[in-house]
């Protein structure tokens, strides 16, 4: 008896929010489901973007039969740019507006006749090495959204990708029961579900009852309107628009990313605006204020975003005026609070009217609720469970949710990113653990930054640096200039003379009794770090990097 | 006819959360109402604690006749030992448990000696200079909270401090209705108001729907249970008490200003723990687990207390083992969710159950939301309002709150921190602005790092820094030795000698055609600085720091 296997090998998504990337590996093949970038938190001084750590790939470049792509946000298609050079370009597949994001991502980074991106469609099935593909329609807060059902010879692998159950939709189309329940019927092996809003009890509210805020607030503001959404929130777009032409305003985009992808998603169709209704940015001051509704990037109070540019009145084009009413249609992601919150603050200082999240109904997530979990439960009937995308207490509480409804505790494995999940017909188990991690995009590069480079910028961040620099006769071992006391970010240097003087001191003591030749500057160099920071901590209590150079002429 | 007027100046708290304090002049009398902190936002890298700026008092300390405070919490009494010293110890007016919290921290600063704390009840009045200062007791996370009217010849003012209306408060103490309606009938001429909460409908529950909580909880915990809070919530533990009562378990404390409080609680009678309940965290292991339950600090996340220790397994005397129960019992303060999910996260990894605020009624907030602060305003029926305690669309969303209510707009102040407030019989306004701020505690010093400091730790946190050091003949201005390149936090240096050689070759074109003597080296540092940030940041796209280093020998 052969006791073939899957094996599925989290890169990114479980045991945190972001940079999803499932590995799903039968025999010689390799299936990659979505390839994603997550923003760095506090921790990660100056990185820009974390992406996935593809090292278990790198030897197996060549068994890389494609990258699924489940839909158009930017913690499920982000790394690609980053990603496809390091695994030589693999085929990917994505539904057509998730294609149309995806080259516009891959044309900002000049790659894109270099890769082949393939257009599905819900429904299709196509074949992978010895797997079958088959894509089905999920509703979440993009058009265009699909979970992913992969049939190896040893049972069937589904992937719910981020959904919710929106009867309702922007796009009218409502998620696939038929298809979900003929899947289920069929016989699920395994699933993989969505966990990122575990934590909520209920039913996530339909996209739809969005229209009625927006309506309420466009029936009453005196002035221009401005709408923050995320770029890739297509069908939020659609709304505003829909609404603003119940009103007779004209539309401005703002935002480069706005701008690009509400032109992408016209062209595929996804997006519907009159004719003429669509006005450029430029032009805004030519027509009344109560015709106008901006739309623009900036959700998030990113710091050189759109809105943030117009809340600190340092946007080319557009500045708070009386009358101005001012919507986020979005939530924050947590670690931004504080960043939106700033924001909020200084259009309401400018005089604007502001709506957000908590004050009015005018953002819902896009990701099921408990008992929609339990409802995708019940539709696939899958033997065994794997919970994704979430931090370790949502992988928990889903995996928790399962078991309520029956499924065995051994039938559910809780992984994190890195492990390797064994599955064959009649058991799941965590195998073995393959290196993981973050890797950091910080300017041109990919993966230079490490944890040496962010435990040093902690350090400097913390309580600054200080330099002693002296330069060291080679014949007598005696400091010829010097010791300079530089320091940055540790005290203001001209209130601190009489510290620094005496940490200039410290240092010279460090030479007293030294003659030269057989001296060892390494040694001397330690004595000086561990005395100037052993003497700083107890003037300041602080613990500033200290760094000695010492020259030789 | 004398136009005679009180001036309102807040030095904390309004246009943001947090180190509340406000200045009431009426002719040569300063009072002064609460002395808070703010904990540091992302931005203040490395600051321990922020506190006001108290400069406008610093040629009036002779004018001060005391500081009244509403409560114990942090943001309302943690400045008094920085800025006590600074104001020349003026005497402090507080409830019977504020004064003990107080004297806490006085005592670990060292100067309980120094100053008087005249503890009040409320239902008191005491004269100070020309005003008659009244207390009245108010609702709030934490007991003894009062409100505090002061009547000037002008008028009336009432500061409602932080409240909220609990009609089955744990310390069996309700609102003081008869007196709130007292002072309105006897005419106030200005409020000022909590804000915090303004931007939730209805009521804030009372503190009372916790104990159905904590009773479910502790019905089935199979093990120890440990609590997290703020050790300032006397309240709370004084929950827990009764309901580990009912359970026949013990209580131990962990973290130092969770047993101090706690024991000064109980000294003062606002705490009731039945003798022989109370164990020493040393001599838990001697108890069968479930007769445990752990009272600890850290409902914050905060790096150095005892749950996050405990959840990272560093902690001295607790770990966490097979069938705890964890209960964070506080909302994260804005800012603090990562750390709070992070903490959350690894208690679940180690397998504890963990029941937190969204998943669980274990927190209720200590402010009042939209109908109590209706409640409020149709109770003192003020003629002019001042919201404040709140970042400023709180203040905005409040004020529009009562002018909802029918107070005329310009009856309305919005302030923040540093605008002076005029109130005569019949108007207020804005008058001036003075220099506020935040002052920054950092280690031993307060004040010392100002924004040239927290500029340099922004940059050195994003990109590091890089230092470029040479020895320079000074007869021919040519380098005798060096440069020296030297980076930390911007590259990992093995991985950029290549990078790091080119910038040496830079900083030695720099000195081709120098001839020594006639050398400007501040220019020759300016070029190098300017030639080594633009070749850096064309092959990397980052800043660091660069910072050139001549000496001449």
């Amino acid at each position: 008896m052969t006791t073939e296997k899957i094996r599925l090998i989290p890169l990114g998504g479980l045991g945190e929010v972001g940079k999803n990337m499932m590995v799903v590996e039968y025999g010689d093949d390799i299936i990659i489901i979505d390839a994603g970038v997550m923003f760095p938190d506090d921790e990660m001084f100056g990185v820009d973007l974390v992406i996935p750590d593809t090292s278990y790939l790198a030897d197996k470049k060549h068994r890389i039969r494609g990258i699924l792509i489940t839909h158009g946000h930017e913690d499920h298609v982000g790394g690609l740019p980053y990603i496809l050079p390091m695994l030589d370009f693999p085929p990917i597949y994505a539904t057509r507006l998730t294609q149309g994001l995806i080259n516009v991502k891959l044309k900002e980074h000049r790659m894109l006749e270099k890769v082949a991106v393939n257009v599905i469609t819900p429904g299709d099935q196509i074949e992978l090495g010895e797997n079958c593909i088959e894509f089905f329609r999920v509703n979440h807060s993009i058009p265009d959204a699909v979970g992913i059902v992969i049939r190896t010879p040893v049972g069937t692998v589904v992937h719910t990708g981020d959904y919710k159950f929106d009867y309702t939709p922007i796009d009218g189309k409502p998620a696939d029961f038929a298809t979900l329940g003929r899947i289920g019927n069929e016989g699920v092996l395994v699933m993989m579900g969505d966990s990122t809003r575990v934590e909520s009890p209920g039913y996530t509210p339909s996209e739809r009852v969005i229209n009625d805020s927006l309506d309420k607030i466009f029936a009453e503001a005196p002035g221009r309107i401005m709408l923050a959404t995320f770029a890739s929130l297509i069908s939020r777009v659609q709304q505003v628009a829909d609404v603003a032409a119940n009103y007779e305003r004209f539309i401005a985009l703002v935002g480069r990313s706005m701008i690009n992808n509400v032109q992408m998603a016209i062209e595929l169709g996804y997006l519907h605006i009159p004719q003429g209704m669509l006005i450029r940015a430029e032009d805004i001051n030519k027509f009344r204020p109560e015709q106008v509704v901006i739309i623009c990037t900036g959700s998030q109070g990113e710091p050189t975003s759109a809105l943030t540019r117009i809340a600190n009145r340092d946007h080319r084009l557009v500045r708070i005026q009386p009358g101005d009413t001012v919507i986020l249609s979005a939530t924050p992601v947590p670690g931004n609070e504080k960043m939106v919150h700033r924001t909020i603050n200084s259009l309401f200082r400018q005089g604007a009217e502001v709506f957000y999240q908590g004050l009015s109904n005018v953002h819902v997530s896009g990701h099921a609720a408990q008992e929609e979990l339990k409802l995708m439960l019940s539709l696939l009937r899958p033997r065994f469970f794997v919970p994704v995308h979430g931090e370790y207490r949502q992988l928990v509480l889903h995996a928790k949710l399962a078991s309520s409804m029956g499924l065995p505790g051994e039938h559910i494995i809780i992984a994190e990113d890195g492990d390797t999940i064994e599955v064959s017909a009649d058991e799941i188990r965590l195998a073995e653990h393959t290196a993981t991690g973050n890797v950091f995009v910080d300017g041109l590069s990919v993966g230079d930054v490490g944890q040496i480079v962010l435990r040093d910028r902690k350090v400097l961040s913390q309580d600054g640096i200080l330099m002693a620099v002296l330069t060291i006769d080679k014949e007598t071992g005696q400091p010829l200039a010097g010791p300079d006391i530089i320091s940055r970010g540790f005290v203001y240097m001209r209130d601190a003379e009489e510290l620094l003087e005496s940490a200039r001191e410290r240092v010279l003591e460090s030479f007293v009794g030294l003659s030269g030749q057989g001296s060892d500057w390494s040694f001397v160099k330690d004595k000086i770090k561990h005395t100037l920071s052993e003497f700083l901590y107890e003037k300041t209590h602080r613990r500033p990097m200290v760094l000695p150079v010492v020259m030789e002429v």
